[in-house]
């Protein structure tokens, strides 16, 4: 297996060369008229950190490490505060041990252990998290981070009902790998794909592959299994229900407060087979975005229908800079998608957007670009531009730049405030903090009543202040989606860093409920302590 | 206002004639070969209930009635022992007093009042549930039962997102009358549409009009507000969220052991210009349902596709008995629906089913016989028997008659099972307790990974003794489902009904965790006492 950077996206072989930094740095001093110099990446001999202020009981000694580099790595999620600091060998407080439990009877072991120890107790998936989902907390005498590496398989398929019960560490990747032999896939493709779980998935509430209603990885939830503290939890597989409360709806987004998911019956699907896409270029983003309310209103549920405002359909499309695109998709494993393709796009040329007919690719599954539907022109070069975009901020790092990405949702009647306040906030605050840098907006999914838009920002900033900078400018931001009556995130998580946000939004009667709850299931308050909720 | 019925379904200008009784005793007599003489209907003026054995503080009286026949309408909802135990006017325990709250003020108040002195507080919305879900506990000093029926404003629209502000006690055609004016519905139809409301529809996560995709009113919630003994909770409006576990999710499905559902937005809709139905027909269930899953699994979404067994399309649809019908139906405001509902009848087709070219119906929406698609023929017929159901029981009171329905939903592998192990344990009891009867079956709802399956059953009992008889069928089938791995209630909530087999299947560290939050927001815990968990 490879092994991961402990500050980079990725793996080791994944971390930028000399050159590449060489080359971002040139590009970067381009872009802000100052004279940048790289700096080398930092080198895994160059991590030191505190010594494990705990021993693990001799029986669970087997699945316990106290390696330096293995307890960096579980450290930091990716955001750009985790990049900067991992980069700088900033680790004051690493977890002391990184358990990989094997099995079930492993988890009960360690929980026992660590409730028992009052240890902090962070379930780890794939380390991705951009919002201190893991990232050990402060004042405990031990913290012990459980990596779910080893639970990754595919259990079982029910090719009838079009499900699988499927272990909650496996990664992206090798979830569709076991499910591609028998012609199944999840089809959930968060940006994290590659370094992401199931159960971090379930866990954090991801957005994944589906720009439309079937946006989050909860609508493919058939049925969550849990370790908790106080034993297991496991729902019932049900196709839908109405006893209560859902059980699996407490489960989900509970970022690792209320158990560990080891399993859980995933809702599956037939690998497509015929597919169309479009790009549908518009003169503004709001026209942009009229076209996208209408056509989510219609409910023809295409798979993507993703605006890019006119920076980002520059900087990710490869267009001029003066138009917004809507990147639409449809695809089926059964039916020909031609003509709901074409639905969408005369919807969106009333709304105002021009596209050439031969812009307009469908596959009926038996020609022989039938693979390259959605990879070519700028639909293909946005795919493209997304998969690779954690990598770039590898070659930037170590130069001064401030940069993140913020995502939210509001309702369609309030987007376009929201839309000025937030890039107003953010461009108020690039030129107090940087003196000046960009911003740009795209919606990564839509609803009949609302956008999901997400944020881009970058400004240069001073070596070494780069935090400080950046959490000015993250606050401004963050407290205008706030005024604006969006949410502090649609699926990033809450972690660490949304916390004083989600604090405001979510009702206060709700926090309370969640923290008798979490006590119920956690009664020594180990797990996960200080996210959510202060219990 | 119309007065409401004491017993039978609807108001009282519903009841049935002497007449209606009478054929209706015929009818029976003839199906069954026995001699049954029908008894006139009960009377309002036979009701003698328990005198109410609170007076409410002064400041309160204004909303609050001890009148019998109201006390006697806030006992029993809709369901078979409902019809019987009020039919025999056999109220032992009625709520002491009926409030009716004009505003958020006089709601807390009344909880203020209920917490003070312990008095069991039950949320009261249209009065349709089947499953005792406001029916008094046993056990407390006083009752009082809380009619929201002045709750009844659409207070807000917003056209640009489609969602409405609107009340909890709103019935669902003054709903629909409020939307109509704006080009706009809800379009959520449960069967008991006349007689429920918006909170209770959210309340006890209620199935509505669409048969795949947005099946519960859950799919249609955008934030709620209630207001619980511990105060008010709010959620936000939002199109989509990954922060934490859903605050709606707890809410909807609370069955008001949580707080009284006071007002939420909802997601509403452009009314429906373009339509398209068929009716299918099949040799057996068993074919027609591997036509519904293939359908569902393509997700075409249809906003109908129902599957009625040979007796139930006999029944309800007026075919011949020899063949399963399956009612397939699109609609849309934007865009024609032929090309949809002609791949849902490829599908169907090639998995066995026939249809006439005719009796494909589409409308355009500039067409005569717009109104009229899905009105006509087998698929029309479905409809009228669907809405009429409620009524034709009152027609039959007090024959003896045992009768009910039963609704779960399960995966489709093991749906066929279930279809076995059910009817063979409704049929075995029906024989044992009955000397026979009939069973059928149908699909509500259809999902992806399985259906969701509609019992009904009917015997001939002994006049006098149908409870006891119709309690130990229910408790064979109730067996048999739970035994089949199917949830106790696709839509028809928990209650009081349902609690011995909703213990079965909910995880029992939810319950445990339901119970702390409940007491968190409800600290006397007296908010519908003995629903979901015991607190």
């Amino acid at each position: 297996m490879a092994k991961r950077s402990f500050w980079a996206w990725g793996n080791e072989q994944d971390e930028p060369t000399a050159a590449q930094m060489k080359t971002a740095a040139e590009q970067l001093s381009q872009r802000y008229g100052v004279d940048l110099t790289p700096v080398g990446p930092p080198t895994a001999s160059g991590l030191s950190l505190r010594k494990p202020r705990i021993t693990p009981p001799s029986a669970l000694a087997g699945i316990c490490s106290g390696d330096d580099h293995d307890r960096a790595v579980h450290t930091y999620g990716r955001s750009f505060r985790d990049r900067i600091r991992a980069f700088n060998y900033d680790f004051p407080n690493p977890p002391d041990v990184v358990a990989r439990p094997k099995n079930e009877q492993d988890i009960e072991a360690l929980l026992e252990w660590c409730s028992a120890s009052g240890y902090a107790t962070i379930p780890f998936g794939g380390g991705s998290s951009t919002v201190a989902g893991f990232e050990p907390p402060e004042g405990y005498d031990g913290i012990v981070t459980i990596d779910l590496e080893h639970l990754d398989q595919v259990l079982e398929i029910d090719d009838v009902s079009r499900a699988a019960r499927i272990q909650g560490g496996v990664y992206g990747p090798a979830l569709e790998d076991q499910l591609r032999p028998h012609g199944f896939t999840l089809r959930h493709y968060p940006q994290s794909f590659e370094f992401s779980t199931l159960g971090g998935w379930i866990a954090t509430r991801s957005g994944g592959h589906y720009a439309t209603n079937q946006t989050h990885i909860d609508d493919f939830v058939e049925s969550v299994r849990m370790v908790t503290p106080a034993g297991p939890w496991e729902s019932r597989r049900l196709p839908g229900s109405g006893a209560g409360p859902s059980p699996d709806r407490m489960a989900i987004g509970s970022e690792g407060i209320l158990g560990i998911i080891t399993e859980a019956w995933m809702r599956i699907q037939a690998r497509p087979v015929f597919r169309a896409s479009a790009g549908v270029t518009f003169p503004t983003f709001a026209a942009g975005a009229e076209a996208a309310r209408r056509i989510v209103q219609t409910k023809l549920w295409p798979a993507n229908c993703r605006l890019l405002d006119p920076v980002e359909s520059a900087a990710a499309a490869g267009m001029d800079g003066t138009a917004a695109l809507l990147v639409l998709g449809f695809e089926s494993a059964e039916i020909p998608q031609g003509e709901f393709i074409r639905h969408a796009v005369d919807i969106a040329r009333e709304a105002g957007g021009t596209i050439d007919e031969s812009e307009i690719r469908i596959s009926d599954g038996s020609s022989r670009s039938s693979g390259d539907t959605g990879r070519q022109g700028s639909v293909g070069a946005w795919r493209d531009s997304f998969l690779g975009a954690p990598y770039v901020k590898n070659h930037q790092a170590g130069l001064g730049l401030v940069t993140e990405t913020m995502e939210t949702s509001i309702t369609w009647d309030r987007w376009a405030k929201m839309d000025e306040m937030v890039r107003g906030a953010l461009r108020d605050a690039l030129n107090r903090v940087c003196g000046g840098g960009s911003v740009s907006c795209r919606f990564t999914h839509v609803y009949t009543d609302g956008p999901a838009p997400y944020f881009t920002f970058e400004g240069m900033g001073r070596l070494g202040a780069e935090l400080e900078m950046y959490a000015e400018i993250k606050q401004a931001a963050s407290d205008a989606i706030m005024a604006a009556g969006g949410t502090i995130t649609h699926h990033h998580a809450v972690g660490r860093l949304h916390r004083p946000w989600y604090d405001q939004q979510r009702p206060e009667l709700f926090a309370q409920a969640l923290k008798a709850a979490k006590l119920t299931l956690d009664p020594k308050g180990v797990l996960n302590p200080g996210l959510l909720i202060n219990a």
